[in-house]
């Protein structure tokens, strides 16, 4: 999986085969086969391998958080803080969602749905607190992951500032966002 | 140019060959080698031609709008509308940045932090005005890009709200954001 997110990285997902993978990963193109019987089966692996990631740290948060408030900056912090450091393979697994094929996309776009909501249901639980203020609140919590997503487009190995101060930075302005003030 | 945006967004940059560009517009491809002598070329002039209508929108707004949470709401109701309603080129224009041969890359490199530079000095004003509280204003400039670029890669044609919906929801998030209260 490693060896694939680089070719993909580098390559793009359509002008990396199966064959390439096996070199980089230094096994036979059969060898290969007995764990991914198709290019897209690695990109899927890769795939719900991070949208997983990601559904639980919303989902850990939340349960560990009872303040709405606390539970959103955590959450930006880690993941903003996630997706600068690990901007790789995240921008492998955001970029090639239309690659996938039609039952795994599915699978994704589940995962997707329920952290989406998960979201929604922060916002709401912050709206009816007082504590949050917001125009939309589907809106508002596809603009929060965006802005955490984003981040593994723009982010590089030279950019600043280090990726736990960017989180914590993208954590107050989601929050100010969010109508929130301290 | 239209043709090459279609062909790189579903097959992706690398699997895209100029003889395909050349049978999808109609040419030979010798004729479209007279306009671009390599593919890197008609990327270039798409990625161009999107950088320079954002920095055309940015300078205009800014320029037309002394005030500036007027500049920032038009901005971003302009900017989002255009990456919901234009997802496709400009998917292609922020994905495929790194295939762009190092000289062409230069140039739109210019261009991105002419158009940052702008965006800083907007959010600047207004905390100078007293309107905008922001921890960091270089982090608050590629925030605000960042939520405007990211519509590109979720929003379809099945997407809700409608382009000019979600650029006013947008530009109340963002105001929000910048720590503007009405």
């Amino acid at each position: 999986m490693a060896a694939a997110v680089e070719l993909f990285a580098t390559r793009g997902y359509h002008a990396t085969t199966t064959r390439d993978i096996a070199t980089a990963a230094g096994m036979s193109p059969a060898a290969l086969y007995v764990h991914f019987p198709a290019k897209s089966a690695v990109l899927f692996a890769i795939s719900r391998h991070g949208h997983e990631r990601t559904l639980k740290l919303v989902q850990t948060t939340v349960a560990k958080h009872p303040d709405p408030v606390d539970a959103m900056r955590t959450l930006v912090e880690q993941f903003v803080a996630w997706h600068a450091k690990r901007h790789v393979i995240a921008r492998v697994v955001q970029h090639e969602l239309t690659a996938l094929a039609p039952e795994d996309f599915e699978v994704v776009r589940e995962l997707r749905r329920t952290t989406e909501n998960l979201v929604r249901d922060l916002i709401t639980h912050g709206v009816e607190a007082g504590v949050f203020t917001v125009p939309d609140v589907r809106t508002a919590a596809r603009a929060v992951l965006s802005l955490g997503i984003d981040v593994a487009r723009w982010y590089s190995p030279t950019s600043r500032p280090a990726p736990e101060v960017l989180g914590k930075q993208y954590a107050e302005l989601v929050l100010s966002m969010l109508g929130y003030t301290s």
